[in-house]
């Protein structure tokens, strides 16, 4: 499928925008109260707010439009063939929420014929949101946001969750990229991605990631100026690998893909 | 020199506060703002922020007493030999402070006779406040708190900043605890002993620490029940090694301990 770049209807805007305040609303009730953890088989720790966020936000699409598809981290997916598919992350970070640290968020993607057109980064307790929307600036809390220059990855400030999202062949890859910058840092979850959006933050390298992990991402970052593919350069979708170049000046992004092996992304 | 526990008097407890709210000022007018970042010889980036917040600290600290000892990270030491000296951070995380996260703190210590009796982290965007008093309940922005029990490391969440802090043979002791553990998490900078006191984690393991990263612990950290020392279980002073096991349940620290292959720390 070869959809041209496709615009997001302000109603779904709208819509996106509820959709982060109920998730807000649940998961702010939950923040560093006693709550029920279950261990899934991957032994991740989800937590009652994740099911909850999770389910007040499809009935909000649901109420809405029940032709939407919807694919969410807790509760898996219905109609992903539809031209308008969200894609929901409850809690992302659920190590930070249980940790009581807030760099967690609830990421909202909508998908139209598989393409990105909007993104949400909600951070509950700083009541932080950046939103991007396809073809618009990016903004966090309203005001427009601009990623930084960052000509040479020597000088930059680079994120990654946490060592294990590494494997195999991709961690001595990792290893060196770290060598390479100027301030290697594991632990902003998705709060590093808004960072880069605004500025602060010149690279997120990641792997082992699902597709509600970074969808939200793609125009979040591009809105902003920066650019985020896979590790090969391509444009991130709902069958990528789950590797993950973020970076908010289009050269360093070239540097870092050099660096991975992969091929440029604009050539 | 053998000093009994002491107290810390009020009006010292209320200095430290009015420290706590100069900094807090300093800090929050220069966050997420373009700052001159200076590079020191260790290449710690400092910032503008941290200069101007000890500056404020200590201004107040002369004008209530100028025979108190003052240790800064910043403009280092005078009077050290005194009874009362104030141990001082500025921005602990300055990482943290100049890519946008907050995680980093204002960190604040009172030694009386060489025994820290007073602690502040302080982190000015959350507005949260952790205050440690010899002999007193452990408080976070008023309120006492306490650690969690944690009777078996194999269930516990450890935070260390970065895994940089650890060098030469405390690679494969850090690295083999973090195996051990159920949740390891780097990038909580001070925040993670915040937390940790708060009952939100269980370990915190550090090294390559200064004494105005780890001084102000002390206190915090056994007024919410918990247990804090070096790797061989000695107490905290201005003359440790740097290296710090912070633990909620006593159990864990022993356990901790003999991980590391130091002491336990009752016996």
């Amino acid at each position: 499928m070869t959809a041209s770049p496709t615009s997001c209807p302000d109603a779904l805007v709208a819509l996106a925008q509820r959709l982060a305040d109920a998730a807000r609303t649940v998961t702010r009730g939950y923040f560093r109260k006693p709550v029920t953890v279950l261990d899934k088989e991957d032994a991740s720790p989800v937590t009652v707010a994740d099911r909850e966020s999770e389910a007040a936000m499809r009935r909000l699409i649901e109420e809405h439009d029940g032709s939407h598809g919807i694919f969410g981290e807790e509760y898996g997916a219905v109609r992903t063939d539809a031209d308008w598919v969200w894609v929901l992350d409850p809690i992302d970070g659920t190590k930070a929420f249980i940790t009581g640290k807030p760099s967690f968020g609830t990421l909202i993607a909508l998908l139209h014929r598989g393409q990105p057109v909007l993104g949400i980064i909600d951070q509950p307790i700083l009541e932080e949101r950046w939103l991007g929307v396809a073809g618009r600036p990016t903004t966090l809390n309203g005001a427009p946001v601009r990623t930084r220059p960052c000509p040479d990855i020597a000088h930059a400030a680079l994120y990654a969750t946490a060592p294990e999202m590494f494997v195999g062949p991709d961690i001595p890859l990792w290893e060196t990229l770290r060598a390479r910058v100027k301030l290697p840092r594991y632990g902003a979850d998705c709060y590093a991605y808004g960072l880069l959006a605004a500025g602060f933050v010149d690279l997120v390298v990641e792997a082992s990631l699902k597709p509600y992990d970074y969808l939200s991402m793609v125009t979040i970052i591009e809105g902003a100026g920066g650019v985020i593919t896979d590790w090969q350069g391509d444009r991130l979708g709902l069958g990528s690998d789950g590797r993950v170049v973020a970076a908010g000046d289009p050269v360093a992004h070239r540097q870092v893909l050099a660096h991975l092996g992969g091929r440029g992304a604009n050539g």
